[in-house]
């Protein structure tokens, strides 16, 4: 097992998705240990500075890579486990985006309203206890303690036909999803576009609730581990999937929310009907009735829903050959050598 | 405790929420037994049975009721709580209706194309193993046995202003919401609009996926009880809510996806408020990082979203005085005295 | 040709489209001259009020009617033919409502703005000079002279399956469509889902742009004259269309507005195949390329959308039997014995 | 007045918007005569071929450029002025792509339906008579034939934020926005997000309805005239905006069309405020009143509207200090030494 470490320094964050110079490059099925910025890129030091002040908005959701994998060539699949997901600092920031959230005007639904006020929630994270604790700013209510459930909003690859893409905006790609099913223990799969996949991954979230209603989670820098590796010749992947010890999910990440629905569920349907050996209506009635659907996030330029699937009613059928069960097996064999804080996912 | 009964006879269905002669009248706080036909009004009786071609458009989605409460006035708020939802018959029937479902063109997302195709699937239910059994229709793959989860589709009181709407509409009134969260264990709250409130109920699905994509559940027959409440002047209920033990919900009912999202967050939001007595902005915060956001349906008229927050975070604040455990432990008491399938909920 | 009045009274006026007693019945082919309230119902009558202070809200929008035409049965297509429409008052007044319009949250998209101001804008009505002039209310920038182009933003007929709907909200039985189209020279077609169809109007605007998109036109009360007629067995006619000299149109009223956009263009696909003798995907190409597609609303609680074909591609089909240019005719007879301001249509 | 020719070779075309290396420089103000071809890349040769099996998709929609502008900085205005766009061949080509147009499923609008048939519909072009004709392919109806009203369907510059996007996506640089107003005697202004700027245009329509329903105009090849100049600190222009003689229009590219709407139309208001001197809210009465809202596309990735104003109502203000006043008069002094087919605009 090769472990890479890989913790940019300020000035070596990326802001697209799209062809560049690797950061680092890996073989299939190696681990690294990545250093990830908070979405403010760190820059919200102190208590009572406002991030729309103090973040350039070009430099919002900074991103550690891009990671090459060796080999990996258009129409691979890229497995990217998640082993560890650890909060980097005592504290996460939350704050409303003037412009920015479900229950805001925004720049895509563009109202003559004034923007909301720009209030900045400060919680204190707790990794031994493994909570963050919510503090009211508006001098009323009492301060309410939740568990942590680290996540990172932003993790993709390098599109395919050329394109760049702003980190911010979530597509076929991945990018910013904003799923808290991007947790460790969790497996995604990304398409591969161009010659190495060029991994990327920030914006992790020490919780955040489904839909990110704010815009923003519990921001932290976060100390992370992924076990990356590759299925050659087992797409094209048309959207990010993600699997978990008990579920199969696909995701669609457009605008409007019904469409990012409709791409999800229509994804998880031809799953199950190539995994389960159904017919497509026969798929589409099994997850009609087993199928679960979190919302990700309504917030970001495209919105990102979730289809989930027990694989319990697939019979037995693995994904992707069973690369889930050995990247879950090599996460174990880190985290028995490298222990991390956090219950063991 | 009064307890009535309500089984209508074919002929006594209704077909629309909205003022109409009562099929009974009841007191705040009695407990209803009511038997509710399928979706198809219980014509799909034999297999090989076309749901489109048995079933006349206008008598699809029959309602048991309305059921005057008296006492209940607008500006009430009234408590329903399912004390128990049990399948009438050994099978439930899914179909895939001609335009209509997430993955089809309908009559509102108007397109081209020619219809799906119609299979029908008939699901062995079992009240004692509390299961039933999918059986794919296309020669292919195996059947998968699912746990029941019943729960009533349909939901609703007259509309305010006059308004007449048919059953299959989900809007403020409640109505075919089609939820997986009104299932027994859990209370819905719905606006009085109209002197009596003139509740109406049916569509049992003996279980659910979130979205209902393919238009329909495990569509059957169902015995169910209710418990039946008033909250005098806790209104106007501006959308539905509903309360589990565990988690306060606010629905919102509306196309496109994305209103409805809004409208369930932003409900739950000022719900938050008030319970939490924290600044709206606050509550916002906390929705945002606690909160779920599970679809109920994206195939009828209008689309249901649910938006959910775990009752721990609210510092013991209980919604409206606490009346959901006391439906609750009415519930108890009921089904000690008359046992029923399923498990305790 | 029999020529009835209608002219309510206050308290007279009807708030939901339904099945009612009949205001009037008349036969078909005669001309209803018609008064109708501006969508204040005449509350608004000095400068300084607010609408949101002196209206109620179960008060907006009245609606003449309704008429009962006399052997008008489901299945059946009315035609109604605008032959005049005249400000009855020397002003019109527009105004922001809170929570409406394009550019504001609203309670379907639901925020957590504060309300937009409620600004409200007098304009001077000239029907000799047929203008209406604009003033600015925030001090800054000159009066601007626009011509009247009078219509009828609210049109419709009682709805299908005993449905009764508020006035405001536009479907498939007509309503509040807030189209220009319905200007006086053009035929509005609308379903007969009931015996006597009975026809409502009001919510005259003494000219509005396309989208409405403050919510409101120059509205006025108006004194307007009708010839109304029957298409036996023509229908059932799925959504409203209409025709004027020079087009037809059809129309849809739903959201999203992509939905509203995708239900006019194929109900006017269907209908240049029907009258050209096209098949249906060369009706789809003829009016991708030569059709028109002009917003109607993007403010009720359902959009409209209008789909407009030049009649001239048509090869000299008359859509139901040239009815459009016999209403045309007797409307101008009328008004050569009863001259009205405005141009000639 | 220096006139340029851009006529690129096969393997010469762009196929994204971003930083390139440019095709030609240019002064503001320059004459550039540009052809562009076909959006099958000229590829679609003769009857029976269909588009979908000759044509690479990652080759669709070329465009001809990008034209570097010397002394483009961010923050300018580019002013695109289009002095004559004519057919270069004698035939245009329609077709239905699978899984592409309004009234499709799409890979967007993701559903379980076989796609359309594909037709080919091939259009006599006639630069003389100044017409096309259509002709149906299903054997039934008549030939019509349509006036020609050449426009370009995808106009755009390199996106901001080192973004680089497919040809086919129209956002806030332009691009494949296909509005009929892209014709000639209209002037596009479009942001300036990088040194130079970086024009590109192609997709040429002989004509095109306002939609786009089925995802193709008449698609030819063009031998155009641009006149392009620049506005220095203009900008920075949130969306591009077009002008005529008669008009001026704001343009919003996004999904869902409500968003596009109101992006369109929210431009609109403040280009009026800030040109008629008004207060916001009096240039939001005044464009409700007097504003035109033509859809663009309801096709491609995103979808376009048009926000339209009459200059008449501005009291004789002008846009960007006159210049399309300007480039008209250039263009009219280059036509009438190289005179072209078509009407004068």
């Amino acid at each position: 097992m090769t472990v890479h470490r890989l913790a940019p320094e300020p000035g070596d964050f990326s802001y697209t998705f799209g062809v560049a110079e690797p950061a680092l490059t890996i073989k299939p099925g190696d681990v690294v240990e990545v250093h990830t910025e908070d979405c403010f890129g760190g820059r919200v030091t102190a208590r009572g500075q406002l991030p729309s002040e103090v973040v350039p908005f070009t430099e919002l959701n900074p991103v550690s890579g891009p990671i090459a994998v060796a080999g990996a060539e258009p129409g691979d699949v890229l497995a990217v486990h998640f082993a560890s997901i650890v909060p980097s600092r005592d504290y996460a920031i939350s704050s409303l985006f003037p412009y920015f959230g479900t229950l805001s005007g925004t720049h895509e639904t563009a109202l003559l309203h004034a923007p909301l006020e720009e209030p900045v929630w400060w919680y204190e994270v707790d990794v031994n206890e493994w909570t963050a604790t919510f503090r009211p700013t508006g001098g009323r209510g009492a301060p309410v303690v939740l568990p942590l459930d680290p996540m990172h909003g932003t993790v993709g690859v390098a599109p395919a036909g050329g394109e760049v893409r702003l980190v911010v905006t979530p597509s076929s790609h991945g990018g910013n999803m904003d799923t808290p099913e991007a947790r460790a223990g969790h497996t995604l799969y990304l398409p591969v576009n161009v010659p190495g996949a060029l991994l990327a991954l920030g914006d992790g979230h020490a919780r955040q609730g489904e839909g990110e209603i704010t815009g923003t989670g519990l921001e932290c820098a976060m100390d992370s581990v992924i076990v990356v590796d590759l299925i050659k010749g087992a797409g094209p992947l048309a959207w990010p999937r993600i699997e978990s010890d008990t579920h199969l999910m696909s995701t669609g990440s457009i605008r409007p929310l019904e469409d990012a629905f409709r791409i999800s569920q229509k994804d998880l349907v031809e799953w199950t009907s190539e995994l389960a050996g159904l017919d497509l209506l026969d798929a589409y009635q099994l997850v009609s009735q087993a199928g679960l659907a979190p919302v990700a996030n309504v917030c970001d330029p495209n919105y990102t829903m979730v289809a989930k699937l027990p694989k319990a009613v697939l019979g037995g059928a693995e994904a992707f050959g069973g690369i889930h069960a050995r990247l879950r097996a090599a996460a174990a064999d880190y985290l028995a050598a490298n222990p991390k804080p956090g219950p063991r996912p």
